[in-house]
């Protein structure tokens, strides 16, 4: 019962059911047939709780038999400091399920730390080529129209792990823990700039953040932006986590993490950008030849096989691959697997939610013969867009650069089942 | 800035931006006028944080300043009781905003407490009208095809307060609290079914808990219910929390949350109900002739404004008003806001993501003129249920009973602007 051998492959024939059509997962097919004989003899359900269990509370936590962390790290290749050091903690992909991030599991990516804003003290100041400067308080924003979001938010930095080497040891969560999916709240963009009377001419706004670093920002004002663009302060139906900015956050979906101002302070229009040192410096792209790209501000289609992956253990038979997939143009349209080290591929079943810019869970059966090889996965979106494999992702962008990058993930399984981080 | 009544109202008329179409909040139009002369002196955005804030961490916490939890209570009117003594404790919808329940929020109800089960011990019998009886393993049921969902799970009780009478000190969260929506995660039942060899003359199935209780029910076994059930082990992302059935739970998506059952020990197909006490005793239906209704299984069409809701107190001028609405049945079309005693009705706007048998929110701008007055809401859902007034409601079904309460839930506001819990 326990011999993973024995859970039969799913059949992807064609099925008239209606729950096919709509799930993507089908039946078992001729593959039932692996169950034939299987005995009862000595197996039952789990005893039943006897007598009263715990009294209801207040808050419904984590069983103690599940453990889940974020793990705090001090940037590529530097693990295990001390926490004061760490610049981001990475959200345990490879224990999750489905496509939503536990809150308290949402990456954070900070330059100087978490503040904790008093609610009560916020001000947010909207100005620059406007008619009616403002200065809004938490209440003012949380009385205005809202609208609640699924979108995920990227650190542009998630990946870098494995641009220029890949260490062996590392897991899902150390590769790619640098994007979660939440559901935001809070009040379009586009009513704000309407508020306040944002000038024809204003075709950028700067975002600053209130923490000791002041991240600051300058974004283009396309209608798309306009549309999509939320002052968040709900995150998965309750007010934001002080890691994600509490009480008040800039969320651009789509878009790179660090343009999702967090602690946001004030949005300045004009009419071009302000070139800050988040823009001239840290967040822009060195080239092979030695040139610099500014302001490469959407996410790319991207994909993780998150079980198996580094670090874990498999046994030959059996094994369902399941990983996320995600895209900052648009939805995911197709995600395929290769588990003969990308020789061929096939179309992974899409399980669940398959939204704009949002994580999409993807699933596929797949039979181990215990032989070594490497598992890799490769997203499309509904814009074309394919996740590029590692040397092509080279040959185009070079290795000096530490963002945007979304090459193909690979893992390496050994004649033991040991599964670990490798390049293509 | 910080009196609301300079909130502009949103104005409903047609516009073109895709973004309008597209989230149903629209523009500002000659409301903006209400802004101008605004001035900003003495206003300032808040006082940037100087210096290192936290360390980062392995949980991204709730602030200091916030405060959430359930509330524990033992029954209709019996509040503040020893937790020992609570068979349920409730969401606090009128902190809450979107759609997704916080995680340590979702509402419990639980007939012998929570029980934590040992997941290495955990087994899932399936049996009875079956070729090939099997138990499983939580690893067994991890491997096998997955599906994420987002549903509402709703109390058949829930309501219950104001049936037969209004106590004017509740909150929404005493009235309305025993339904929240989560993403949920596990193996369809479809699947199983098959996977076990279901009997074509298996009509029925008994799903059984694990608790002190043993909670059990039969289901009918329609094309629906295999379509859309699903053995669950994931909610928003992670394992079940031990108030939601961990490690395993039956989602039901759209039916009473008994059926939903938590610590699922048990499912035993058949053809024909068992007649458990849960459905011939507790989860019946005394209608007003004396006579019960049994196996009322799908939970109505309903609504309920949680800002602003009962014990806030409001103030004259610009309001936003918002809630949640949900069906068992689909999706919900339409909300219908009344801020005059239920004499006109004006559609409310859908604010986000609006999914089936899932909680969609709504809002509504209103200007308060200062006089006494009562709110209410109304849902439709896509199958053309109307949620009933609670006089149409009793009229149908009477006051014996305790459970499918959807009735219209009114809020009274008095001349100070506080919001009390009435009937209509």
């Amino acid at each position: 019962m326990r011999d993973n051998r024995h859970i039969p492959a799913i059949v992807t024939a064609t099925s008239r059911r209606r729950f096919l059509r709509r799930t993507a997962v089908s039946g078992l097919g001729a593959m039932g047939a692996a169950w034939a004989g299987k005995s009862l003899a000595g197996e039952s359900p789990f005893d039943a709780a006897r007598g009263p269990g715990d009294p209801l509370s207040g808050h419904g936590e984590r069983s103690q038999y599940v453990k889940l962390a974020r793990i705090p790290e001090a940037g590529p290749g530097k693990r295990n400091v001390d926490p004061s050091d760490a610049i981001n903690s990475k959200t345990p992909l490879g224990q999750l399920v489905g496509t939503i991030t536990p809150t308290d599991l949402h990456y954070e990516r900070s330059h100087a730390g978490v503040p904790d804003i008093d609610p009560a003290q916020y001000r947010l100041l909207i100005h620059g080529l406007v008619k009616q400067p403002l200065v809004l308080t938490l209440d003012d924003l949380q009385r205005m129209p809202s609208v609640s979001r699924i979108h995920f938010i990227e650190c542009t930095g998630n990946g870098w792990e494995n641009w220029k080497t890949a260490d062996p040891n590392l897991t899902v969560q150390n590769t790619h823990g640098l994007v979660s999916t939440n559901e935001w709240t809070g009040v379009p963009l586009r009513f704000l700039a309407e508020l306040v009377g944002k000038m024809p001419k204003s075709t950028w706004m700067l975002a600053e953040g209130g923490d000791g670093a002041g991240v600051d920002r300058s974004i283009p004002l396309t209608d798309e932006i306009l549309d999509e663009a939320v002052v968040a302060y709900g995150q998965n139906g309750e007010p934001l986590r002080p890691t994600n900015g509490f009480p008040v956050r800039l969320l651009m979906p789509g878009f790179e993490g660090n343009l999702n101002i967090k602690w946001l302070r004030r949005l300045k229009f004009g009419d071009q950008p302000w070139m800050t040192r988040w823009e001239t410096d840290r967040y822009t792209q060195l080239l092979a030849d030695g040139k610099a790209m500014q302001f490469q501000l959407r996410m790319e289609t991207n994909s993780v096989i998150t079980q198996p992956s580094g670090m874990m253990e498999i046994k030959p038979g059996y094994n369902r691959i399941s990983g996320v997939a995600w895209s900052g143009h648009g939805k995911i349209a197709k995600v395929e697997i290769s588990t003969d080290e990308a020789k061929t591929w096939t179309a992974a079943q899409l399980a669940g939610p398959v939204l704009p810019r949002a994580q999409t869970r993807f699933q596929m059966d797949w039979t181990w013969d215990g032989k070594p090889t490497k598992i890799v996965s490769r997203s499309t979106d509904d814009h074309g867009n394919v996740q590029p494999d590692r040397a092509s992702f080279i040959a185009r962008v070079g290795t000096n650069a530490l963002f945007h990058y979304n090459a193909q993930q690979t893992w390496s399984i050994d004649a033991s089942g040991k599964v670990r981080n490798a390049l293509a």
